[in-house]
């Protein structure tokens, strides 16, 4: 393998700094959802915590280096689970957290940011309105600015996830994982590329969110106008030319998922597995159910990397009257 | 302490045969509950592993010792999550098992008994007439019979729960767990009465399945002519003696809640904790739901001890007018 911008003792280094809470997840075999989408399914949990998503694995790595080198505030830009998990974080290590969020993002995202004692700045715009606007606080604040996917640390923090994958009996031929601006898609396929390059790394998003997806194809980064996707946490339009060139090098495949076949697998996930999950974490089942003869007879991991939904949000999904992918 | 039939150097032993999938489960406070409920919670989360309950724990033990000695066989009757349990555990360890449960259980539990390979008996009426016919089978068939609470090993594997709940900074006032047979409230409360003994051990039972509660409170075996309650899981109508000494000595108080209360807690974790949970893993949280000036600022653990729900079941539950208990 080329080199990425990741490394293999750095990201076992990150497992030290990482409360235990949110490590050594659970990762079981959901046998239930064999006979509706043809394979063999293992599940990577990363809901049952204090955030309900994985991303507090990298905000661990960012505010623990911050609180070391004495470092008082932290401002990222946020869907909600990053900002969740950075107030998290930096309220456990005396950080003052700064999220800028779009005003459009999930509601419950934005009551957990604020819940945690963030401060919350909202903007009118998407979250490439926020990225910006948290840039420019930092500029302003003179301050550490958290840029997911860009932030080593936070695919650092992601990558532990492929360390637990790869160190559980059996291994899997394919791990499907959630590509928004990439920190977990190239987090976990570097640890899989370098510790076990038999298994297949395919990245999923939404049709509405492609940006990442076309770079990844044409090798070049590849801008969108606008986001049209219930899957929130992976609404990109903006993808990082350093996140890209790393994600050429671990991922085998990209594709994209119609929204039909998100709802159809947080149903999938609800009915035959029990899991509340985003609409980001069902893309995995999104990305069988759309072309189940590709991993017919496999064994596929997929990583359910958040719950965080708006319950009215959520009782639409799951009650809407359905048509199978 | 007097001593229960449960020893704590037994337990331990248990950890060691039980496959690690079904140890070592998320233990998180989950501070959104706090609003709606006044008291900090902390969730154990017994649902993310292959049979989405707490039950194999015990199986695990029962059945690589049946396999030590060379058994083939086993029976028992579940209302379905022990059955599922076993039949897992089974399977792994060559034993042909055998699940006698009501023709009245829930349909999932039933179909997930089938799906791993176990042969399933049904019997018209309940879950006493499951027991029975169980106890039948094993007679004529000179097999090993798992009876649920009574035998040592289903109260050993639950009570690896209570040792990972002592293992975890920070302590808490109370733990509240679903009371049925009493296999989970006498494992558990075992060890936390002999390694924390400053926690409030609290059961917590349906009011349409009483009979161990009044029990408890009467300090002798009550049975009851019927149950009537959503929690599957809990509803027995004879206590086991043995069961209930033990309880004498580690319950601190035996409360029975509403059922309107139940679905309301179902409800809680599903909006607020994003879980789905079955009713018997709701009752903690209906406990705090009939009683908010008992816990008014307590630091309370709650057992999440399954999710085996039927989907349409779930959704009527969560969907249902609520008038707040």
């Amino acid at each position: 393998m080329q080199e990425t911008r990741l490394d293999i003792d750095r990201i076992r280094a990150a497992r030290r700094v990482i409360d235990p809470m949110y490590l050594d997840t659970p990762l079981y075999c959901c046998e239930a959802l064999e006979p509706g989408l043809g394979c063999t399914v293992s599940i990577k949990l990363e809901t049952a915590n204090p955030v309900r998503s994985f991303k507090a694995r990298g905000t661990e790595v960012v505010a623990s280096l911050l609180a070391g080198t004495g470092s008082r505030a932290v401002v990222c830009a946020s869907a909600g689970n990053l900002g969740q998990a950075l107030a998290w974080s930096g309220r456990g290590r005396g950080l003052d957290v700064t999220v800028v969020a779009s005003r459009f993002a999930t509601a419950t995202k934005l009551d957990g940011i604020r819940a945690l004692g963030a401060r919350l700045e909202l903007v009118d715009g998407d979250h490439e309105t926020a990225r910006d606007r948290a840039a420019a606080i930092a500029r302003r604040d003179g301050i550490r600015l958290v840029e997911d996917s860009l932030d080593i640390e936070t695919c650092e923090g992601a990558a532990t996830i492929g360390l637990e994958l790869v160190a559980a009996p059996p291994s899997f031929d394919t791990v499907l994982i959630a590509l928004g601006g990439g920190a977990m898609a190239t987090g976990i396929g570097h640890v899989l590329k370098a510790l076990a390059p038999e298994v297949e790394v395919i990245c999923v998003q939404p049709l509405g969110a492609p940006a990442m997806t076309y770079s990844w194809h044409q090798r070049r980064v590849v801008t969108t106008d606008a986001t049209d996707t219930i899957a929130d946490g992976v609404a990109g339009r903006r993808p990082i030319a350093a996140v890209l060139d790393d994600l050429l090098l671990v991922a085998d495949d990209a594709v994209l998922v119609r929204e039909s076949s998100i709802i159809a697998g947080m149903r999938m996930l609800l009915d035959h597995a029990g899991l509340v999950v985003e609409p980001s974490a069902a893309l995995g089942i999104a990305a069988i159910l759309e072309d189940p003869e590709r991993f017919a007879g496999r064994h596929v991991a997929t990583i359910v990397c958040g719950s965080n939904v708006d319950p009215d949000a959520y009782r639409r999904w799951i009650d809407a009257p359905l048509h199978r992918p």
